[in-house]
């Protein structure tokens, strides 16, 4: 396959992390045969410092020619410190999202049998973890009109969603779930509102089509509890935005480790891959990076073009750098392997994959 | 102290269990010298099979002439199982939360030794949990105004909230933190919405008159990642009625179990306490439920009315129940007590006590 990858390194530590993921997918295309061609653009600080912009147009344009998009991190404390900066990093990655039109945020949660004991939760509860939340990032209440009255004493904001922007998300939600453990869970509050109503009967709707999908439906505070009690149920959680943002940091946590997490934001023609962690200013340069998260987010990207072989091969190589203890200060305190060292192994163990 | 209480047991479990509370009460009425009378009337299914209706005018009478209400659990399957039943036996308790003006629900979360390991997190990250969360009951996007499009393809709900409803119920937080750790953590989206920007407002002003109590902010994605990692952080948290729903259910299994765990709904003029458990039909009648989350229901009566010595008395007993074992079996399954034991055990600790 050939794919045209629109690298957006970022700030911090993005850079170093994002690399050692461009050598695993050149290791990828190595052994499989593909091409991908890797064209880099600044964003975040990095995009402010040069062009006074964290979304320059050039950036926004090679990412529309581009089949995917790479990311690795924005925010730097000298714009976080200055409250009287009126552009910040963060505005690229919120500008990128609505100018590709990336509905859909994709977030695996996982348990490694190595990483269990750093989870919050008892093995015994995490053991067998293994899930999806495909939440809605365009609509709902986030984006719906505010209000504040003239006299500043009364606050509205309005939820609105469309059977539309339902039915996009659920496609994909029921695709994922097809090639995973075939059950969707759809998160909501339809004893209550009428969006999550509208969100039930369209998704039990297109559930018809995906008739080897089981469907089943929690509302969004017991799905609060059962995330703790028993994660292991659940294959892919569906969700509108807000219980999406969430349930999601929610279940970023019970894995042990936020170094670990990738995810994907994706639209009708675009789609983007980022580890789930920030930009962490203070490691910028040490080669002490945890670079899996970036790593893992260019197997979503492979998955997300159907070569499912391949982002297996990256998870396997990635399961047994965790299993030998090839991991950066942040899993294990005695380690003396960089950021670097993590990416090389990964890329070696795939090149010499038979 | 004199207290008029009017008893609403309700159904399943409920008689037996809030009995073990008025037990509790007439012992410390004993002990310190208070007057407290009892009346009961009939609620939920119970209230349907005499007169037709959940919650009969004669008992919301009852109510809105009692200091507070001691209440049971409603739901019986009979009418769960008949979806065609206009009457629902839960429709007591909204329609009493409504008539009686209660816009505050208080959850208390515990982290008891004796069942620490009964918690799915780990020992050292639950010890030394106990915080409450006050959580706004009236307001929001669950009694906002909702819209269904004619053609049935749009949904929309609207959260609004006014500096007045705030304000009530933030006064309610920072008087509960005064009396506890000092600390109050408004749970909010302020980065995102309007609602939650006039909650930070209003709440950071109305602090100024607090200032025992120091106050900090969390967005909501982040506290439900902050109760799973490090919940003994917290102390009174507020928040408003959607995300207090989210967050206090996740917040009620990290405890490890659901009998111990009370509420409190306060308005102006009344106030109820329940056990958060369901009114658990298959156990009705057996002796087996357990008491404590009525009796703790029946401490934070008392806390209500400024009887701290009182309140700390029956928590203590309760501490004393939990340590020898005097448990029913959702605690210990070998366990031989039943509710009225243990209830007792709790009765006689306080009368024997000097
Ligand atoms: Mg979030
Ligand atoms: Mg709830």
């Amino acid at each position: 396959m050939k794919l045209k990858i629109a690298v957006l390194a970022g700030d911090g530590i993005g850079p170093e992390v994002t690399a050692q993921a461009i050598k695993t997918l050149e290791a990828i295309a190595e052994v499989y045969d593909h091409e991908f061609e890797f064209e880099s653009a600044p964003v975040g600080a990095v995009a402010i410092d040069e062009t006074g912009n964290p979304l320059p147009e050039e950036t926004l344009d090679l990412c529309e020619a581009s089949d995917a998009v790479l990311f690795g991190a924005i925010g730097d404390p000298k714009y976080d410190n200055d409250p009287s900066a009126k552009v910040r990093p963060e505005q690229g990655l919120l500008r990128l999202r609505k100018g590709l039109g990336l509905f859909t945020n994709i977030r695996p949660i996982k348990a490694y049998e190595t990483l269990i004991d750093k989870s919050p939760l008892k093995r015994e509860i995490i053991e067998g973890t293994d899930f999806t939340i495909y939440r809605e990032l365009t609509g709902g209440i986030y984006f719906g009109e505010k209000q504040l009255s003239k006299d500043g004493k009364e606050a509205s904001d309005l939820c609105s969603y469309s059977e539309k922007e339902i039915e996009r998300i659920a496609h994909l939600a029921f695709k994922a779930a097809r090639n995973r453990k075939k059950k969707l869970t759809l998160v909501d509050k339809a004893n209550v509102l009428e969006t999550s109503r509208l969100w039930r009967k369209v998704v039990t709707a297109i559930g018809k089509s995906y008739k080897d999908v089981s469907l089943d439906f929690l509302f969004v505070d017991n799905a609060a509890m059962q995330i703790i009690l028993n994660p292991s149920q659940f294959d892919v959680i569906l969700t509108e935005n807000m219980f999406g943002d969430i349930i999601s940091d929610e279940g970023s946590v019970i894995g042990g480790s936020i170094g670990l997490l990738a995810s994907a934001s994706v639209g009708d023609k675009s789609a983007l891959f980022e580890p789930i962690h920030g930009s962490y200013p203070q490691a910028k340069g040490k080669d002490i990076a945890n670079p899996i998260a970036s790593i893992l987010s260019a197997a979503m990207l492979l998955e997300h073009f159907g070569l499912h072989d391949e982002a297996d091969l990256i998870d396997q190589a990635v399961e047994r750098a965790l299993e030998i203890g090839m991991v950066t200060q942040d899993l294990d305190k005695d380690s003396t392997y960089g950021t670097r060292k993590v990416g090389e192994f990964i890329a070696d163990y795939i090149l010499t994959f038979d």
